[in-house]
């Protein structure tokens, strides 16, 4: 085994809005794949890049871990500006710093943050229509808050997971998951974070579906506890839209 | 004439990105055309919507003033839900107000702000690159400030026009000029207001693309009033990319 093999954790933010997703999909614009790509023209190799996980279509990132080895002699500073020279303007990378060999971005994540924005309440939003879910009436986003508590803890989220990807077993602890309201010219932007050590298929957007139907006066401030422990997918009701999901920070020891 | 012939002011915002600028031109997408089909699909009637200046392709609007013309009898707030229900999402109406009778959008504006931002420094903005002129290097705000002030008042412009669209002719009055760079989170970008009587063809981009020269060093914070006084294109240099600049007020007496 060459000696020369070396780990790196790439940061990067991205724009999901022009990429169906993450993951490398035959004839699709990925960042996986874009990544990939841009990584073989610097270091000459074919590099495979691990991100801490996958984001659908649409889903932006404001810092996704990848994990790539290579044995390029390059250092890591230099690797980060040539990567930002040679990848499209969607793609910005934050950082390249050394990893410890062996370095695993999705076995090594312990926690990860999803930030959910939404605007509320009538009138169009031109500019940001890329990054939020409008909602054409005005939110109770303290009963969301309110509402979201009884997610927070160690829970089977079968009823928070899309059909299509099972996973050996449903369940995750959520850290935290608290819906704030902006302030000032902020008012009618809402933050939803939830922070877990991780995410089931379409898990964060579902838990957004359901508090917006408490938010608007749909559901009572019981009701997601309540779907919560059905462990059935079918009475969670929709699935907020991609482009108000932020993939915000991922952990590791 | 008809009695019931009615005058109104529309406001909107638009992103221009995904626009070739305001003015109808064959087998483009341009916000007059798509303003004017959903005017006709709303009141039956064929409408010339005419807005206080035709932006460029790609220039953004937060208050783009324009007049109609109509005998339809659907009340202003009627017509202005109608708009934004039946508009695409990158086109929003802020107000329809019923204007005087003959209101004409350009020959009764006095005046126009026009606000250009950059964000400067080193790094990539994946999300705002669509609204701001990304300039690698740290630019110095208040020498650009300085040195605009040389363009404030009356003044033939001449030097700051394209060609292509000359004139009857190029005297303007700049009166406000200022270059801000924003505080916290906001101070890498930069803010440039241009209030004027009108503007020439390209003027605010070629005053910008001027001032930063200034802002990079290449030249001195005279050298904007000089250029004004060779009354000739030549030597004004770069004109500052189109998805930058924002179209913010127009001023009616």
């Amino acid at each position: 085994m060459p000696s020369n093999k070396r780990w790196f954790k790439l940061t990067l933010a991205y724009d999901g809005t022009d990429f169906a997703g993450w993951q490398v999909q035959p004839g699709q614009r990925t960042v996986q794949d874009t990544l990939q790509r841009t990584l073989a023209k610097i270091t000459g190799e074919s590099l495979h890049a691990v991100a801490s996980g996958r984001t659908d279509s649409g889903v932006h990132a404001l810092a996704q871990v990848v994990g790539i080895t290579t044995y390029s002699p390059l250092p890591a500073e230099v690797l980060c500006r040539a990567l930002n020279a040679e990848l499209p303007e969607d793609i910005s990378v934050l950082s390249v710093v050394a990893a410890p060999d062996g370095f695993h971005a999705i076995r090594d994540a312990v926690e990860k943050r999803y930030r959910y924005f939404l605007r509320d309440g009538p009138g169009k939003e031109v500019f940001l229509r890329r990054y939020r879910w409008l909602w054409p009436t005005v939110l109770d986003d303290a009963a969301m808050h309110r509402a979201a508590q009884a997610l927070v803890g160690r829970h089977d989220f079968s009823s928070f997971e899309s059909k299509g990807a099972p996973r050996e077993n449903s369940v995750r602890t959520v850290r935290e998951l608290t819906v704030c309201r902006g302030a000032g010219d902020q008012q009618r932007h809402i933050a939803i974070d939830i922070v877990a050590d991780g995410f089931l298929y379409n898990m964060a957007r579902a838990i957004v579906g359901a508090l917006v139907e408490v938010g608007r006066g749909s559901r009572s401030e019981r009701w997601p506890g309540e779907i919560l422990a059905t462990r059935d997918r079918n009475h969670t009701g929709q699935t907020a839209p991609a482009q108000g999901l932020f993939l915000v920070e991922v952990a590791y020891d």
